[in-house]
C-alpha cells in the first residue's frame, strides 16, 4: 500500500531519534515534545488550498524538522507514517 | 435512500480496521483517537465554498485517510456513513 | 404566519426520527448528537453574505442532512423550526 | 431620544412573547434561550462594514426573528432597545 | 492636554447615568454591564486600517451608544476617558 | 546598543506615571491595568505586514497613549522598552 | 549538519543572558519570560506564505530580539537552535 497525499500535505516517516552523548552513549529518546526530525516519503501536488496557491518546495528524500504538535499519525502496514502541511515543516536539515 | 453531498463534502464509508498482527491474530480495533480508513462513496460538486472556488480531486471508490476528530456520522437505512469536506482527506491509499 | 429567510438562511422542519429496528420494533430518538434529517421549508434569497457572494443549491421540499450543533431553534404558531445556513447543509438525501 | 443605528446595525423592540396555549391560558414567556421575536424600529445605513460592502434589507416596522445571544441590550426614556446587526436577523416573521 | 486618536479610534466621555425613575428620584447607576451613553470627544482620521479603508461617520459633540465591553479607559489631567474604534459605537442618540 | 524595530513595531519608553492629587501629594502608581503613556523612541519603517500595506503614522518623541495588555517589554542596557505595534497606540498626547 | 529554514522561518541561535549588574557582579539568567536576544544564523527565502508575498529584512549575523513564546526549540549536533517566523521578530539590536 501506498500513501498519495492530497493538496498541500507531505508524508513524513520520523527517523529514530539516536541521541548518543559526546562520549558515545546511546540514550532512547525521550521527550515527546521536541520538535521532530523526519524524512519525506510522499509530496502533495500543492494547487489552490482554501483558496490560495500552494507551491510545493519540499521533495521526497530530504530530512526535515517539523512542527511539534502538528501532523496526523497514519499507520499503514504496520509501519507508523505522519502526514503534515507543508507549513508545519520548519527546515530541511542538510 | 441516497447521500448526495452538497459543496465541497465527501460521503465516506469507514473501512472495518481489521488489525491482525504478524502472527496472524486478529485484533478488534481500540482506538477511536486513530485517523481512519474509508472509502469514498459519493463527491459533492465543489463550486464556490465560502467565497472560494474548490475544485474537487477525489471520486467514489478511492480509499482514503481522513483526519481524525473531522467529519460527521450519519446514519441512513441502518448504515452509518461519514460526511467530511475534501480539505480533511489526507491522503488516498492505493 | 410565515418564515421568510434572509440571506443564505434556510428554513427546516425536522423529520421526526421513527429509528425502527430491522425487526421492526419503532425506537423513539434517543439521541440529540446525531445529525438530524430534516425537510426544507424555505430558502433565502442568497447574495452578498459577509462580502463574498453566495448562490442558494437547495430548495423547498427536498430532504436534508444538517450538520448538528448547528442552526436556531424557532417556534411560530406552536410549529418548531429550525434556521440554518445553507454551509450547513451537508447532503440531500434521495 | 431617538435611537440612529450606525453602519449595519439594526435596531430592534423585542415583542411580548404572549405564549398561549392552545385552549387559551397564556403563559409567561420562561426561556431566556429561545430565539426572540421583536419588531424593527431602526435601520443602519449599511455601506462599508470592515471592508465589506453591507447593503440593508430590512426596514422598519418588519417583525423579525434574530439570533440568541446576539445583539446589545440599550435602555433609552424607559424603553429597552436591542441593537443587532443585520446579519444577525434570521427571518422575516409574515 | 488634549488626545488625537489614530486611526479608527474615536475618544468618548462618559454621559453620568442619572438614572431617575418617572416619579423623579434619582437612582445611582448600578449596573456595569449595560451599554454606555457617551459624547464623542475626539475622533481620529480614519484610513486603512488593518488593510481596509474606514471613513469615519462620526463627530465630536454626538452622543452615543457603545459596545458594552469595548474600549480602553485612559486617564488624561484626572479626567476619564474611553477610546472605541468607531465600530464599537452602535447608534447616536438624538 | 540600539533598537531598531522591524515592519509596524514602535519601541516606546514607558512615562514615569507621577500621579499627582490636586493638593499636591504625589501618588505612587497603583493599578498596573490602566493603559499606559509612554514616549517613542524608535519607529519601524512599515511596508508590508502579513499581507497587508502599513504606513506608519507616528514618531519619535511624541507621547502616546497605548493599549494595555499589549507589547513586549525588552530589556537593553538596563533600560526597560516596550515593542508595540502601531496599530496598539490609541492616541497621541498633546 | 546545517538548517535550512523553508519560507518565512528564521534560525536563531540564543545569545547567552549574561546579566550583569553596574558593580560587575554576573547573574545568571533567572526568567524565561523575558523577550530573548539571539543571532541570527539562517534565513529562509521568503515567497508566497499562506497566499501572502513575503520579503526578507533581516540576515544571518544580525543580532535581534523576538517576541517570547513564539519559535520551536531545535537540537541539532547537540547545540540548540530556535526557529521563528520572520513575524516573531520584533527589532535588531544594533
Amino acid at each position: 500500500m501506498k500513501l498519495v497525499p492530497l493538496g498541500d500535505r507531505v508524508v513524513l516517516k520520523q527517523l529514530v531519534a539516536e541521541e548518543t552523548t559526546k562520549s558515545g552513549i546511546v540514550l532512547p529518546g525521550q521527550t515527546k515534545e521536541k520538535p521532530q526530525q523526519a524524512e519525506i516519503i510522499a509530496v502533495g501536488p500543492g494547487g489552490v488550498i482554501d483558496g490560495k496557491e500552494v507551491e510545493m518546495h519540499v521533495e521526497p528524500g530530504q530530512k526535515v524538522i517539523y512542527s511539534k504538535y502538528a501532523g496526523t499519525d497514519v499507520e499503514v502496514d504496520e509501519e507508523t507514517y505522519i502526514i503534515v502541511k507543508q507549513s508545519d515543516i520548519l527546515a530541511i536539515v542538510e
